[in-house]
């Protein structure tokens, strides 16, 4: 089994050690990820200057771009092969509700799934992150039963796990995303040269957070595991539109 | 009505400034557009430095980040009311299928209707993209059609308007998002220095472009309106992703 | 005369507008001007990318690099004829003593000087910075005398404005480049992510602010000329560096 | 002896891993270096965003900044005493002649030096730069001969070391910087997506490089020891440009 490991926080950061760790126990696992901390970065693609891949000490691959490019140029530009999984993170943080909209780690993922490859976003939740061992081992349970029971169509997992021991984990739960209240609004500073400058605040706490939401199961000490499709088509606001544009 | 216009073009580009000449007809009109061009920014936040807001001599305002920052800060840092719109664009060139994943001119109408306003993206479908007008006008017309019939709830509509005198336009049709092909590989090349490095290559063609699709609706000569949301729980699949796991 | 005109502080700045304004009174003015703000960018060149040319409403060129490129860009791939003089500003405050290693502002008139060309940067002693025109008449009036009367060698001139008007200047004088005091120690901030982050301090106060320098000319009102050379080699210290390394 | 090493290749540089090891035989050495490659950054300053400071595994702290912005903020908010030493490199490929107005090795020990440390920028003059091992023990040669033997004033050294075995150096030459030839004209590209782009092209061949020049030691397979100052005071050309002006 071949696995592509990214993530958004950058190819030096102690999440994805840990996840490319615990994936080789599985397969074969190649990481390619950004230079530098892309965290934010959505699913951009660089498309106004060419991207450089180099080689760590340590093996892993990294680009200077964001979480979409690594996989974009690994897939269609660097590996022999289609890889059979494409997995991104740990993230240091959650990607939940409305954060799947700006995530690097998802859009790393999604970029894998638009390919046509199987894909899981991994994500731990807690400011601290001082041990991704759970979440990596997480990721880990997913590819082996991937490995053994393919799925049948591509598939494209979000995954947040507590902030616990592996073992203090209560089970997996397949969730929809939540929804976060607004943003906080952004944040004036000054600079040193007496500029004005706006610091993009804080994500806003979780509005909808119910039962059946992933906030919901991580709250609760579950996994949670949340199926995404990238068809931004709102299905059920067409007849709306239609009706209010024939007014 | 207060209009807030974006784009990921730039704030230099003809796009936005046919847009907002021809919004200013229905509207109070501020513009706030990334100093550079950002095509392919999705909807990536800045948040490892401060934003900084200029304005041009021509009233233009610019930020040094994303079409999400510039609408995130006009929005929860600059206007002084919330607006009653967000137009992003003209883009040029097509937001069609699933461009709408990686679009920044999608990503800027999007902040608008996260924030709870209802936002239009609007693109130009034309490589060469030498005439805005009709684009605008389309924009304004939909402005306008807010303004004396306000929609029900927050909408999040994406517009593709093909390159044709206004005059000639068909109509409108509602539609859903069409997806492409595969993007194409990755183009290596080689610097002047002797580094190997890799252009991310051109989008993919049409694949679903039948009846129905914005690629389809564009092809016959109409404007293509898409109702867009933002949830990206693929609910059909939830079953099927809990009975894999049981297993 | 053929006269290129760059600057750091970004195509839009009124600075550059004002320069290219007054030039235009004595000779062809071509503005190919970085796309953002690149203060502080010194003589550095983009190598890992390639660069990009745009044209602004008002006839400038914007290149998504820095000043050092700009110069380099038009020179040797844009203009058909060498230009007879590069002119870089009205830069948005001093570029005296050790400011001249960090500025882009006199980093573009050394690549201008490097390529051949007769170079002049220009900065405005101020920092409001409200009224470029008397700086830019001293640039103009400068350029008329190398029309007149052309220099025998290639030259280099730094030249720092007082923040008065025209008619109140005092004169010229030729000066040497002062020293300031080492500059502030960083300031350390926390972002709303809760990083440490560390902003460049402040430039340092004069310290060789004496009669003959660069600071003394303009606290007393004259307009300071400094003509630079692009060798760094320490000559007086070569014996000294040849005695100690056969100790 | 304390000694802070920086680069402009970036922390994960083949060259800096060698240097830091080399010198730790002889003090105790901190690696504060940029998170990226950094080539050609020159003495730029980042001064519209805050720096952030991040270790990496091996101990190696990395900033996403300039070279200069590194030693910068390691003296001024980061190490408890002023180092005694700052060494930036290995670089790889030369820093001869004009390079030095360019580098962004030379930068950063320029930084030091301007900040009141002695300073070494050193260089393996290669394009193939396979090891760095031998111009990593010149400079600990070097630090070694400061430990032992303080040199009376602050100073400034431009190193630059022949592609051959330690034991195949001919021995040391105290140089002034030689010339170039200019720069080769930028090379014209067109991306994926039709935009003209335009590479900056290879640096010059040299144009003095007689004897007494750093380039000449090279060739000659001697270590270049070029010691430099930061005053562009074109002292010599004053009187020049005084009678110019009075014409």
């Amino acid at each position: 089994m071949r696995i592509l490991v990214s993530n958004d926080d950058g190819y030096f950061a102690p999440g994805i050690a840990a996840l490319a760790a615990a994936l080789a126990e599985v397969g074969d696992v190649t990481v390619v990820a950004p230079e530098r901390d892309r965290s934010g970065a959505s699913n951009s693609l660089t498309l106004d200057r060419p991207l450089s891949l180099r080689r760590a000490a340590n093996g892993f691959h990294f680009v200077n771009g964001t979480p979409t490019d690594c996989v974009h140029l690994a897939v269609t530009g660097m590996l022999d092969h289609l890889p059979d999984m494409v997995v991104s993170g740990v993230n240091h943080g959650a990607n939940m509700g409305d954060d799947t909209v700006y995530s690097g780690t998802v859009a790393a993922a999604t970029e894998g799934y638009l390919l046509g490859v199987p894909s899981i976003a991994i994500s731990l939740v807690s400011k601290q992150a001082s041990d991704f061992s759970g979440a990596a081992r997480v990721a880990r349970d997913l590819a082996e039963r991937f490995l053994r029971e393919p799925f049948r169509q591509p598939v494209l997992l979000n995954v947040n796990v507590p902030d616990r021991p592996y073992e203090e984990l209560r089970g997996q739960k397949i969730t929809r995303l939540g929804k976060r209240h607004k943003a906080e609004p952004v944040i004036r500073s000054v600079t040193p040269r007496n500029e004005t400058v706006y610091w993009v605040g804080a994500a806003g706490q979780a509005a909808d957070a119910g039962e059946g939401t992933d906030f919901h199961a991580v709250a609760e000490g579950f996994v949670s595991i949340t199926p995404l499709q990238i068809d931004l088509t709102h299905y059920n606001l067409m007849p709306g539109v239609s009706e209010w544009l024939a007014r």
